[in-house]
């Protein structure tokens, strides 16, 4: 019977993949990842050195909206259903941690039960960024919060609020939302802007300079711990 | 000159390490890790089978108080000292991922600008726990956060309260304050607690059953979220 994995590629850099997280796409017969509609996968393209052309590729697209149920998210892994029961094990790849905000996450809810799964984890998008700048993030008894860009002002400005550090993720057009709060609650000096952590394209712009109209999906705002010892 | 590279071993299962984690440890020629007095280093036992005989290790003692001064951190990293200036690469080497939390951070504020220093990140341990569990931790929206056992009981309740995803880390000998602040919040029904997830050792024990008396400081709870897409 098909074994499915759920494997965390990580942030960007091929080579931040883990050693299991490699042997097992390497033994998968099929691989799977997620696109855009009209993109490139880009956990694919995180992989693509390992791949063979004998693996069998299959790609998912995810609703891109809020709104989307849990249907439209049923529809959204047809693509992956005839290729269960064929006996061969599928590797479903995932940019970071496959669990957390992960593409993966909706296939997992869906075959959990019907099919034996195993979630590799891997690097996320923070701790890949945190290593780039050279920032220790958190302390002894310091909060880290991993904060989405997409909530609306007060919920941001109540999780900001007193923050020991965090991560701002999910920033593309909801930058000069978080940026104006952050400027209210006098976090901008602490703050560090990084887009494309890991990757070949990574640029590192001080947040002032940062044009909110081209703000990328791989891109985030780090506020590290104020303590340092 | 030297160059410091702050690798992270990842959450305990020696394969969960980078590929480029493991490539920067085998050249290094010096391989530093922190460990309790009296005790083996759990860093360094998640990657001995990758270590070679020519490798010189060196410990270091981190102090365990949380009243513990940065000039007690000072002393703590002097036995690195002696092997700066000596051409060789020094790994050292962490649990989890070396800047969330990481006894690497002590070293790298001391050393950093002195040294070039280079950090590999490596899978924090509420990704490993994730993943073993088989628990999707945060959906688009959510805020996820690590919460550090260690706090008190008003900062806990108010972290917890209305929590949408979290991990409770460093949980020892503060378990039955976590345990009661999640009674109060009515929370125990979604918190799930592991023991040295991802080790040889790990154990999965329903969180009322759980020995306040025994809980190892490789434990954690997960609050994963009430969302399920």
């Amino acid at each position: 019977m098909t074994k499915i994995y759920g494997i965390g590629v990580g942030p960007g850099d091929p080579e931040l993949i883990t050693l299991k997280g490699l042997r097992i796409l390497q033994s998968c017969g099929v691989v799977v990842y997620q696109a855009a509609v009209g993109q490139r996968s880009n956990a694919r393209e995180i992989v693509a050195q390992y791949l063979r052309p004998d693996q069998v590729e299959v790609v998912y697209h995810l609703p891109r909206s809020l709104a989307a149920t849990a249907i439209d998210y049923d529809k959204a892994i047809a693509p992956i259903l005839p290729y269960l029961d064929q006996g061969q094990d599928i590797g479903v790849i995932c940019e970071g941690d496959p669990l957390l905000y992960g593409s993966f996450m909706y296939v997992f809810t869906r075959l959990q039960g019907k099919y034996p799964i195993e979630v590799i984890p891997g690097i996320c998008s923070p701790l890949g960024a945190a290593a780039v700048l050279g920032l220790p993030l958190s302390y002894r008894q310091d909060v880290f919060k991993i904060i989405p860009a997409t909530l609306a002002v007060d919920r941001l400005q109540a999780e900001l609020t007193n923050v020991d550090a965090c991560a701002i993720i999910k920033l593309t057009r909801h930058f000069a939302k978080v940026r104006s709060v952050l400027e209210k609650l006098q976090l901008l000096g602490r703050a560090i802007y990084i887009e494309r952590a890991t990757m070949t394209a990574q640029q590192i712009i001080p947040i002032e300079l940062v044009d909110p109209d081209r703000v990328p999906y791989f891109s985030l705002i780090l506020i590290p711990s104020a303590t340092r010892l």
